[in-house]
């Protein structure tokens, strides 16, 4: 396993699987497990202790902490995601706003395909062929707009 | 001690010391102690495992997981005090938005004052003797302003 | 009875019924009440000074006064709930930007569920049966989302 | 006495003193008091139903319930200033967001100024000096920027 | 003719109708015609230097210039109602930030009810009659909460 | 004189120099008056009727009705910028959110540079000495930072 | 060709038809690209640089970068419509905040519609009959309100 | 060189300079130069695609279009740090909000330190010594907050 995507909540699913499409279609090995910042913080602690992957993926929404909580007990990169609501400041400022010596890398509101990608940037730094396959993503998104 | 103040960050000691104000002022005993949910996860867990604090007050800024991080380890009643920067809805909606399940009493931006008037008035439940000087203080706090 | 749940109108009783599942499912004594801060200040005032609860919990949306005016005429502890609408910064500033000396505690936009849980916490620390109930309750929960 | 104010707090000063000299280059009678909605509602509420004034001024920051208050205890006209502080959109929203069936006139950020204008206005509905007084007030305004 | 609404754009209307409603109910006469401030501007100050009325009522969404251009024509009282939409705090700020020296007053979103009542308590300063029916609509306002 | 410049206030004089200087710069003719659509409403219709000027750029604060004004009694090009505040959201969407029909031009924050800028874009269009001065003024910008 | 509207993504299509009922109506020559400033940046400047448009029009939502790339690289005056989403504080912000030097005229949320009338506005300065269509356009627009 | 840091402008150096203290600490080789995306366009195309860093960061304030610029020209991670301002949203939602495809990892407001450290971590998936140097540093922020 290469990325270790946890979410906040079931309800959080739907932006998961974006990423999910993203990293099937790249053949790049992921988990996902639902653990909460607040409700499971001993068991997101285990998860992330126990996770051999190279990238996390936290995708949570309201004051979404599960992100910052994640980097917290790692110190392999950590991608979030804010999930939109009622009010949606409330997810992005949460994950975006960290404070200085624990970074997370956010990216936009329900973006789960970004993050996604993002992971598979960081993890092509060290992997020829993924590389080879994001300048093929690319070159096919851009065909796509051109030859419409 | 009956009230266990945590702060996120030494620069949130401005804020912690009008509580401190408030508190001594009523004379009750508490503690201040500098934790992070961030940089020390493990840290902040056994502090408030070890606490024998009827309340908690987290005093924190930016994407302030610390008072729903405290929230997440104990089952008594947190009070978070989201400190003003250059956003200020960071730290509100942070501290605002818990999701189901862990709650954490908010108060204003800065209020530290009113952090621990809260605690008081939940210690003075089962202490007859606070809610005299609560009833004092309004008593005072009304006069000043009737005075003027 | 022990919580005195207050709503600002007939509309905000979505959010209620989130906050009696709850204490229902504690077994803790609560009534609810329609009156309003701005049509019914007076009647307002009469329900609060004849109440026996030890906490008070209002839930109003709009520019929501009700909680701020229920801890205006009490020293017991007061928890807000900001209801959604076409703003929803309009409920949660007006409860959370409490000025000094008389504190709200404020929950999440909608979160009648958590305001329930919050008093509860607070009856807990004179309540053992009440604190057993809640640790088994936050083991459930945990439970629930492991297990998943 | 025509137009009473009412600030929150002492520190509201500055922007009645906008409104005052406004009503004293008029020529109208004004009374001002301190008297908070939240720390001296009963105070309040004897302030307003006492008073004979026409129309009413309150001026408020942070959680502004003043005017609101003002206006659950009178059926005069009551305009609302909300009073610029750490966040802004607090007092704006909490003033202008009244619930149907109790109105309350907001005016903009510190605009003591507007507020006493807008009293004057409605008192000269029935005072035809005053509405010279305003027809000439209009007029200096207009020549002072044409002239520059 | 007493009270003279204006709207924006025929859109506004549902708006205004909130308006109509209690008027009505009052017996207060009232004339509804649509006028742009940025369409029609000339028709628009043909429209206010014509009207007998005594107060005004502007109805507007995005950014809201209609209730200040009333105002810039008159020194009747300006009600304005910012109109929601995708943004609402345009409609709201636009209507709310009046500069110094020509006030509006602002009522919340979409409340074309307060409007017509702020209105009426403005004619009521003059008019005993319509000052009993504020009376007793708040009463029955105040009585079919507490009877709930 | 091919461009006019109309502040709402004095105070936005600061603004309105940055416009100068480059118009200055590019030798462009321009006139400035102040005006305020609500102090002044007629003196500045007929301002603009007058004027001889190939675009508008209107500059004011607070809830910046001053370009849509401008634009209401022109179908030439007006510009708006939004003048810095306590706000800024205020002068921001009065300007941006213009109704279907009648354009503004919005440029940024106490941008009165951009809008000389986006005025000598404009007249450039029939004027090839003044595209050849632009084409220069972006070299030297371009210099100026690759050089650095 | 006068008019060169470029779309960030195929999904601001509808924003876009506004845009092109008016050009039809106006008989102004138009041209519409997707282009994005993110996905295909080569092929967007290719498309600028190849464009003998006038005037362009950039759509786009999120951090709407597309109106800013197109300015960078001609200097022809472009106006920027930002799109409606979950946030729009986004796309309004990104392309009204543009940085000295390379202004954007941005016009309100979705207003397609008034972003061709601000480019006709700005073709008919050299365009006289152009200019009397703008002028009948107003007044049909005028009467359409003024006989409801 | 490792890693490649772009400013939009002069100004956004002190933000820079709290990435370079982190990078120098870690030994981190590191260039650092200035770019902009609105005004030199292609300058920036030409340092990206001439660069052999391994992560970019961009520091950029306003409607920051620098992050994602970088990111169109560049499948490496980019990183993103919004420069404080007048507005902040603006930057914050500029860089964060980036549409599907085109990923940029944005970290708080005025964020360089952060933006370095991530930039570290992604580095030391492939680099031992660097991993172990952030533990290192992790380890001494943890015992700086416990001794306090």
């Amino acid at each position: 396993m290469n990325i270790h995507i946890i979410l906040g909540s079931k309800s959080d699913m739907p932006v998961a699987e974006k990423a999910n499409k993203i990293l099937e279609k790249f053949n790049v090995k992921y988990k996902i497990d639902i653990a909460s910042a607040h409700r499971t913080p001993d068991y997101l602690k285990k998860i992330i202790e126990d996770s051999p992957a190279d990238v996390f993926i936290g995708i949570a929404g309201l004051s979404a902490a599960l992100p910052g909580s994640i980097a917290a007990h790692t110190i392999k990169p950590v991608i979030g995601v804010p999930v939109s609501g009622k009010v949606n400041f409330d997810s992005i400022l949460s994950i975006i706003q960290m404070p200085p010596g624990i970074p997370v890398a956010a990216v936009g509101l329900d973006r789960g395909d970004n993050a996604a990608l993002l992971a598979i940037e960081i993890l092509s730094l060290s992997n020829t062929k993924l590389k080879h396959q994001i300048e093929k993503y690319r070159d096919e998104m851009r065909k796509k707009i051109i030859l419409k």
